[in-house]
């Protein structure tokens, strides 16, 4: 979500249903962060948006509820109409809370591993590339990758990293597919080796 | 279809292309069911939405045909252009027959089967929850199923079944694949255990 | 690309981003065919439309660059503004080449192989069905094919193929997977046997 965000207008909202605890005891709310919003759980979610942004964000924990409210798609029934309302000009539609009350100061600011595989097999990381120093190969399930700025650069068949087009490292396989040819999978641990 | 149309406001034109006949014999149509359209083959599509409905429904058999008229996509070059034609306030393309032509009294009201799985490995079920005695087991590929409220209050792993945002009994693994986990795919009987 | 354009209003403007030479030493550029704008790279992707079309087609390289020009999304960062900037009439932004410099007149004009694996599991082939003889066969995979023209006309299970609703040949079994019921992937040869 923080790799896309900068990319989008002032006053874009987000509508962001990553909600694996649905039904359970997390918050849902509303997040004003460099003059955008965000509408989703209180799970972690927000916090690169709340870290990165270059204003204090601020936080409204949504008390409305709809009159139909479904055990597990509050996504559909609770967070699209607040976020509508929203489009509409209303102000959000709960109580504001201490942005504290959502920070996870403790999280890394990069996540070193793969966090989506998408529909041709590359491997997005959760590392920005920007965090990795020039020339620094990556270490992902037994191999060392280097680095490379387009596919075209490196020949069909082989591994390699690159910056991809929001800004974090992506592994990729020229006119292949890393995940079948590395074994990859959301999850898996990825390093960045010494220079 | 059926598990949805109540949430659409009056006058919604639903496009059913639904269509493993097309080409062949079978009819196509405008249905007329709670104040909404439906345009689409008659190959029981239909028949819980007509069934379900608190009108009679009525049911015109299209006689319309376009110019150009592929051998197998008649969603696009005929049943389209038919929703359009309502959309734009025209009456339904063809000649009204007796609802009673397209409907299905011997079915049953539940499909006991898994009937969809979605993208990440939950099972849908033909049966509405509401159907299902309180407190009931499901019994699906030897494994009989606890019920639960939310995916959050059964622990990491285990399978389970639900009632889904559209109302039906759903099977699903928290935080893991329920297709996996229990070999299911679309046509597996799913039964209702005696509590 | 060239089986569907035909459908689309003449002052269409086709984004058009298969690009795995992104960052590579491919021209961008912007063909006119038959009153139709098509944007993308010149990596062949246009020979079939410049081919076919009965006026004659004409290119313009693309010059103008953005202010920032991500290594590996060119279709976002550069010919999603031209086509836009098309699509408020201006003019393409850059500079006319003869259209001789992106034509391949050595490509055959039937590409006798499987292009595309549907999400049902249909082999979509490169060979326009009018370019087949009437009753002719295809050979796939050491299997010989009957031609059919819907899928309702042959038995459930049953390998065929017919006309799809593009013009291709394609590949199919009613109500089955033609991928797993005949070892189909993209690339693979498709012959038409002789009647």
């Amino acid at each position: 979500l923080a790799a896309y965000v900068d990319e989008f207008p002032v006053e874009t909202i987000f509508l962001c249903v990553v909600d694996p605890g649905v039904g359970g005891d997390r918050t849902l709310g509303v997040l004003r962060s460099d003059r955008r919003w965000y509408v989703g759980p209180d799970n972690g979610l927000f916090e690169p948006v709340a870290r990165r942004g270059r204003d204090q964000a601020r936080w409204w924990e949504i008390t409305w509820r709809p009159e139909n409210l479904s055990a597990t798609f509050h996504g559909r029934d609770l967070l699209a109409p607040v976020a509508a309302r929203l489009a509409c000009g209303e102000p959000p539609a709960g109580i504001e809370r201490p942005i504290a009350s959502i920070r996870r100061p403790d999280w890394p600011d990069e996540l070193h591993q793969v966090i989506y595989i998408d529909g041709f097999g590359n491997a997005m990381t959760g590392i920005r590339a920007a965090a990795i120093p020039p020339g620094a190969r990556l270490e992902v399930a037994g191999r060392r990758l280097d680095h490379a700025t387009t596919f075209s650069e490196v020949p069909f068949g082989r591994a390699f990293w690159y910056e991809n087009a929001n800004g974090l490292a992506e592994i990729a396989v020229n006119r292949g597919r890393a995940d079948d040819v590395l074994g990859l999978a959301a999850g898996i641990a990825v390093k960045i080796a010494k220079v």
